[in-house]
């Protein structure tokens, strides 16, 4: 068993971002359509997008036409934003300094002025690898990749969870 | 709480293999040295250390004048070999494929036959950016930053756990 593994938030709400981006800034998306719509849990969900919201990539606004819109351009939100919001900003790799500890305890403050430890910074350095590569890809790009089929079934169906929308007749 | 965080046995077993590249293939070093010498838990390294030897990054050998070596040169071994060994080779993100659930199920196979989910391979890249920088780190890129104080240190403290080993009078 993988300790080291994304929580899957993190899948659920990259999809929902994809989705609020469809719908703009102005149509808030209700968070019990998009549970329905991916066939997820409602209760998780919306604990999962709280998060988004307490980190500024989604508004939620409250009441029967209320719900969830992206809170900046598309273009403006990230995976790594994603992955910050719903796992938070700490290293994967945790350094206790195990160089300074034991034999080298008396040492430690002639170590440490030697320069950072090698493993940590490199792990530091592959850490920074994985955060700039999800940095590269915006919601946009995610959207661009939602074939013109499920846009068309998922705008039908958030129309028909808001009836006093403007896109219903 | 960050939930994606690597296994303390990562940065303990890196810096053991530092150790032992300074012992080579043929000076096995007792598992109870590597703890004492870094005041770690004996019983978790040696469990830690055995997930080295499991995937062939260590040889152990048994007996009072035992303990773990190299198994292959230093500079063949990486931090990305430590990582797999200690935490397995499974991807970070768990993919499963939520874009052909709920209202999009019955167009599952359509969907998948239009190519990969861009979030999945999004995630992956940025894992194989991850990976790819620990796989250009070697133990004998490690070992090159620790202080010769520390080397000399470790190698007469070593050498007094094997009384009857080579180094001794």
């Amino acid at each position: 068993m993988l300790s080291m593994q994304l929580p899957n938030g993190v899948e659920w709400t990259a999809h929902c971002l994809v989705v609020l981006e469809q719908f703009g800034s102005t149509q808030p998306v209700p968070s019990a359509a998009l549970a329905e719509a991916y066939g997820l849990s409602p209760t998780y969900l919306n604990k999962h997008l709280q998060k988004l919201a307490a980190n500024g990539l989604v508004t939620s606004t409250p009441g029967q036409a209320g719900g969830f819109a992206l809170a900046r351009p598309a273009q403006e939100i990230t995976l790594a934003d994603v992955v910050d919001a719903l796992d938070g900003r700490g290293p994967i790799f945790r350094c206790t300094e195990i160089r300074c500890q034991g034999l080298f305890k008396e040492r430690s403050a002639e170590i440490k002025a030697s320069g950072p430890c090698r493993i940590a910074s490199a792990m530091r350095q592959a850490e920074d690898a994985w955060r700039s590569s999800l940095s590269q890809v915006s919601i946009t790009d995610l959207a661009a990749g939602v074939d013109a089929h499920s846009r068309q079934q998922l705008s039908e169906f958030i129309d028909r969870k808001h009836p006093e929308g403007e896109h219903q007749p």
